[in-house]
């Protein structure tokens, strides 16, 4: 698989509202998006850190991955997934994992927040860790 | 602050053995140190995706925080933390937190894996998240 960089990670907070000037005000770091994914149930925050975003998640649903997430966290943030930037297609690149008998969330790419081509794999195959390809559309 | 990139991010994992498989033959990366960082009862594996390493951490002692982080995690893996590169000096930044009414958990820097000066700021602060500011020494 050819993966270039850490295209964004992942990390869910209770409320945007409170977390976006921890990253403003104390690391530095300038939002440049708010986005809702309403099929996710969740509205994101991006920053720039060199190559790689920071998307903070917050839950809009108690359905919403984050809020589950959360909850399984005993009601706090943390970090959920990281996503690699891969280079060939996401769907070359889930045809390898399955052909290397790894197991995969999404058979397909799906339309992820940025409008990217976006897929999870299986925790059973990364030993715990969500692990999202994604890649720009062509 | 001023933070260049993501310097690494941290993957609590319950077995280096089965998870750098997983990162070499399914992500293509490759495992360029393995160490120990006996103080922090981790056993450590790093690859270099673009700007930033993945560390994994095998605990190899129950007090290790890895091990707790796993056990809270229900016996699994996950992304325990993230670290930013500070351009300043590890103790500016630090001290630029504290001025800013952020917590702290290391009120000053501490030699970690590579050999970096690093400190962690305090869960309270970062909404939860276990964020580490590194830096090589001069």
């Amino acid at each position: 698989m050819n993966i270039s960089h850490i295209e964004h990670v992942g990390i869910a907070v209770t409320s945007l509202e409170e977390a976006i000037p921890f990253y403003e005000n104390i690391l530095g770091f300038k939002c440049f998006a708010i986005e809702e994914v309403e099929d996710q149930h969740v509205k994101t925050a991006f920053f720039q850190v060199g190559q790689t975003k920071i998307e903070l998640l917050e839950a809009t649903a108690p359905e919403s991955a984050i809020a589950k997430f959360i909850e399984k966290n005993g009601g706090r943030g943390g970090i959920q997934h990281i996503a690699f930037a891969v280079q060939d297609g996401v769907q070359n690149a889930l045809d390898e994992v399955q052909g290397k008998g790894g197991r995969v969330v999404d058979a397909k790419p799906r339309r992820g927040a940025e409008g990217l081509n976006i897929a999870f794999l299986h925790p059973k195959t990364t030993c715990g860790t969500l692990v999202e390809l994604c890649e720009k559309p062509q």
